[in-house]
């Protein structure tokens, strides 16, 4: 990963000829933002002496315990539009002390007893990719801050064929996560954006949910097992797939973020490999229309691998096709669906699913671009860095509700991001898209492009609480599948309630009396 | 509900011929038992003075608190088989002192803040018919214990056709539900054998599972929404399907068994009446066949609503057809597939099912015993009253895990029941069956029958002990969906760890600091 931008530095190029022309139509000429070099950036001074550095490298060795510029910086914050824009300007503020780097369960179990007994803030850090300050710890009251980075942690344990579960240590990416499982003929099939670098420990941490979520689910519908490290001892869970046996404390685990414990190990629930993968899209006269269809198939349960409806503003702008980004989209709003498994169960599926798109108004526009959906999506978050370096602020957030609140949500959230972008210079482009379908509901995922304004930041800022509040409003949640981190925080209270507040400290004080589990995130 | 035994009194009757013969053969001559009549069960003396019974009046009203003989009785524990025998004797040392009939949520409100500020230990109570010691609430310590009857919070609060969901109130009971949901042509589709009596407050306490659960899912995955009252404030908790918004608090509710809370309303998902409804009879040549077909349906997405599978020995006393038990089954190992919903779509289901039935050696045996088994699947609680009757100790219970476990989970708890009812006059009958399945694992449902020794309290004790010994050795949860209520508690450590229990302890000392919400249920 680039350290202040997304991704393979190989892979980023400057933005498409068609999508120039497009920024330039809509925020005027190019401004050009230029990147602090790496060795510039500004850090803190380191906060742990010598006797506490040798007490971490006692526990997992020398070679494991990193306090030189670059880990810090590598381990900065994590991938949000401030984030990158905050390392762009040098700014290094948050860095972590040192990055420590246990081989395995126990050298966690060692050094999250040790961060308790010698008051050091510790930042569970997996791919780096969270876009909500899930990884910017509080400094103040602390002896130091260490990123825990779980990378050692990368193996597949067991594999239990006849369940269809597997074992996978926390620090295992989504690639390789996939690449150790196809080795015994299976797929996890968890594909969110991040997937190139987000790791199994952090899509438990965060409740994280991929492009397949309908065929597949959400990640916290795939976990049936979790081993946790807590100050104050660790924890197993997971003795079947569905129990009475009291609350079901995998879901509070889920979307801890860290600050409960550490997760170490990953019980998922894996399917065969699928025999083939289909992708079509569809076009629908509009939003609305495509919600219905949406909802048909969620409700009917013929919904494919991979169901997503773009509003007419994204589909003009056709994302579905990154590198002819802005090349002109075909009119209404484009849904693609992706069909995975069994040859003749996906031929079955899609005709049902074909039938009724076709009796709700949609036409088939054939395979071609959903195959291209499906090559180029991983690569949006490149764009973002291009339009960064021309001045364009670039940005998403998502929520999701229930069938009939979905109009008004999406309605309030376009509006508050409208208002608080517009300047006498113009507004921003507001583009929207459901990945996420469920029985009762869907999600919702906005991308907003806007022209920077400053460093950018305050304009972030004042847009974000805008939208947030929104959603509260509308009666959504504050985020569907990235997290509360730092950045939806000031929101959890509204979402839970006080008493929901008052369980997450009871717990958190419980299990980290110290407090020293990635403070100041999730909790209020 | 008869006060001491399951049901409708006037659906009461004696064992039918063919069930008597089969007793005698396996357990000797009836030895018949008599029941204390409802007037001589010997209760408590009433620990609420009436200082305090007016306080309770204040807040209810005079007609809604009930201090009576026979409200205390009929609110006195559930309908486990050792509640049923305790109530045969004329043991009713576990009543509450007064019964409290709040008219909605505002008055449990008022209630549950009246009982943590004079320390008296509050008793939710829906349809009365846990079957783990549930309701049986400590008394040390307590100035009273007061069962909170939850009937007259019997509404439909709302429902978003949209959406599919409903808000019920918490006292609703089943066969209610579905009277108010097909009002507007819809149906929850959660049918446990408690189903006519237990209240859908209940079902999200306990983590209740109905006998559609392949279709319709458990009852906590059709929970959207919840309301709660604790000593601490109120929760409104469910804003969409699914959230990253931290952990799933619903989850924490769902199973909490009153302990944190009175649940006093569910948002569920809901689903249009179904068409069709068609039941189908199968055969396989042992229970080891029939895992692999229930297995295969449940991982290649095609599970019918309804999906069972009895054992030998269950299949040969055709439990199937409750009015016929012991009238010799057809060998092998019988399954029972239920279809629900769009005529089209069942066809279609079901044709994909019987293939892949088919093609694993089942044979079908027709819509009869399916339909016979549907008409009677609420009848096997009489039964069991009958087999006291003359002296024949009968009870169930239930566990789950992955498949890869199951058949040594099977074994194991078989012969645990096997060993520890043995006596030198001969065993007792273990039959089991599967009617939960997962993708990852399924449940298994034992009933047990043995002649009953002296009150046959001591003899089930033992019993029980051992086979939850036993399922915790083999891997598998304590409780598929009975809850843990006072029963399964001394197990609950084993099944969520030492750090799993504090984590319950937090949590119920942060919203409950005095204790007062069902003590001695659910938490070590």
């Amino acid at each position: 990963m680039h350290w202040a931008r997304w991704g393979d530095p190989a892979e980023a190029a400057p933005l498409p000829e068609a999508a120039r022309g497009l920024v330039e139509l809509a925020f005027g000429p190019a401004a050009a933002q230029g990147t602090t070099p790496l060795p510039d950036v500004r850090l803190p001074d380191p906060g742990l002496d010598e006797h506490l550095l040798a007490g971490l490298s006692g526990l997992v060795g020398d070679a494991h315990v990193r306090v030189d510029h670059e880990a810090r910086v590598r381990h900065t914050r994590g991938r949000s539009t401030p984030d990158l824009l905050r390392m762009r300007h040098g700014d290094g503020s948050d860095a972590p002390d040192a990055v420590v780097l246990p081989a395995d369960h126990d050298e966690v179990v060692a050094v999250v007893a040790w961060c308790a007994e010698h008051r050091v803030a510790l930042v569970p850090f997996g791919g780096g990719t969270s876009v909500v300050g899930g990884l910017v710890a509080r400094r103040d009251g602390y002896a130091g801050v260490v990123a825990l980075d779980l990378r050692r942690l990368d193996r597949l344990v067991a594999v239990d064929p006849v369940s269809g579960t597997a074992t996978l240590e926390a620090g295992v990416r989504g690639p390789r996560a996939e690449e150790l499982l196809a080795g015994h003929g299976l797929t996890l099939g968890h594909f969110p954006q991040s997937f190139e670098y987000a790791s199994i420990g952090g899509f438990a941490a965060t409740r994280s949910s991929g492009q397949a979520s309908s065929g597949y689910g959400r990640f916290d519908q795939m976990v049936v097992g979790l081993r946790v490290v807590t100050p104050l001892g660790e924890m197993e869970l997971g003795t079947a797939p569905a129990t009475a046996a009291g609350p079901d404390l995998r879901e509070l685990v889920l979307g801890s973020e860290g600050v409960f414990g550490v997760i170490t190990a990953v019980t998922v629930r894996v399917r065969p490999l699928p025999e083939v993968r289909v992708y079509e899209t569809w076009r629908f006269a509009g939003f609305t229309e495509g919600l219905v269809a949406l909802r048909d198939l969620a409700t009917s349960g013929s919904a494919p691998t991979v169901l997503r409806l773009s509003d007419e503003n994204e589909t003009a702008l056709n994302l579905a096709k990154p590198d002819e980004v802005g090349a002109g989209g075909s009119g209404g709003c484009l849904v693609v669906t992706g069909w995975e498994g069994e040859g003749a169960r996906v031929a079955a599926r899609r005709a049902e699913a074909t039938e009724r798109l076709t009796a709700l108004g949609g036409t088939s526009l054939g395979d071609e671009d959903g195959a291209s959906w499906a090559a180029g999506r991983f690569k949006g978050p490149y764009l973002r860095d291009a339009m960064l370096d021309v001045g364009v602020l670039v940005e998403t957030l998502e929520t999701a509700t229930f069938w009939s609140r979905l109009p008004g949500l999406y309605a309030a959230v376009t509006d508050a991001l409208t208002t608080a972008l517009t300047t006498e210079h113009g507004g921003p482009i507001v583009l929207c898209h459901v990945s996420h379908v469920y029985e009762t509901g869907a999600s919702l995922y906005f991308t907003v492009a806007a022209r920077q304004q400053g460093d950018g930041l305050d304009q972030w800022a004042a847009a974000k609480s805008a939208a947030t509040d929104a959603m509260v409003a509308a009666g959504g949640t504050i985020t569907h599948h990235h997290a509360v981190g730092r950045d939806h925080r000031p929101w959890l209270a509204q979402e839970v309630g006080p008493v929901g507040v008052e369980i997450l400290r009871a717990v958190k004080a419980r299990l980290d009396p110290q407090g020293v589990l990635n403070p100041g995130i999730l909790v209020p």
